[in-house]
């Protein structure tokens, strides 16, 4: 499918079969990750794959929404603040880093037909104790994946209109 | 082409044949921009297309490099502080929303057979006072977009071991 295509189909999905993620899935989900540029291409990240019942849960007590815990697979994706590209004036670059690695694993995902969700509104710091994350890293995005619920509509993208983001100069 | 090719076709291109980018192409590569996911669904963002010789001389003055002048457009993304989604704990997510949005921009490029290059280190305050951009937005990434100089070949892609980074859990 061509790439517009796939932005369009990756969805933020909320309700999951449960059904779990294969190994080639996941494999392939990180590869596409792990190709991803960042800046000098320092590769400031850790991608923790959960799918044991026990760190799953310590996850679902960092983001309480009751479908979370239908997803199979948690990807967390922390940055490392001792690894992470930092610009002369100071402004740090570990966050665009793992944003790009993160929309692979989410582009990746929807390719494959599976579902997964950008979860940013977590609780960081809990989840950095719960998980003992070394000290220098910090958890910025959460996705779960798996295969959505049969019963599952996909949400309406809805999108500023070009006019509005766009400046021609 | 699947997801995985296209993340390694796509790579940094530092020296460009000059040739225009379509309109067609551009209109594609802004729409995949478009329909980049961001937090809240805020899309904080603007895309500035720069294709005047004017205006691509102010950015060249924000980013020294010879090879630069070679490309024939200009994608300048700037976050807006006043729109961006920030965290309870006071984590501010435009950057990680631009960042998914340019991210969309260098892959739908490489799709079409352009070459792109995330441009971060900029002179970023040089760029917002030479181009009197309003107060709230900051530049985050410059991306030039063109067609690869003919005798450029990709750079090899260097990353590192997936044991390096995935954890399993």
């Amino acid at each position: 499918m061509d790439f517009k295509t796939l932005s369009e189909t990756r969805y933020s999905v909320r309700a999951y079969s449960g059904e779990p993620v294969t190994e080639d899935q996941l494999q392939y989900i990180l590869e596409c990750a792990r190709l991803a540029p960042s800046a000098v291409n320092l590769q400031p990240w850790k991608f923790y794959v959960m799918t044991s019942q026990t760190d799953r849960e310590l996850l679902q007590q960092c983001y309480k929404r009751d479908w979370l815990s239908q997803a199979p697979l948690y990807i967390l994706l922390t940055v490392q603040h001792d690894v992470e590209w930092v610009r002369s004036d100071g402004k740090r670059h570990g966050d665009i880093d793992i944003a790009i690695a993160a929309e692979h694993i989410c582009l990746a995902a929807a390719e494959l037909g599976l579902g997964s969700c950008w979860v940013c509104n977590f609780n960081a710091q809990l989840c950095h104790e719960l998980l003992k994350l070394p000290e220098t890293e910090e958890p910025v995005v959460l996705i779960p994946i798996g295969k959505a619920a049969a019963d599952l509509k996909p949400s309406e993208k809805k999108r500023k209109d070009m006019a509005e983001i766009v400046v021609r100069r």
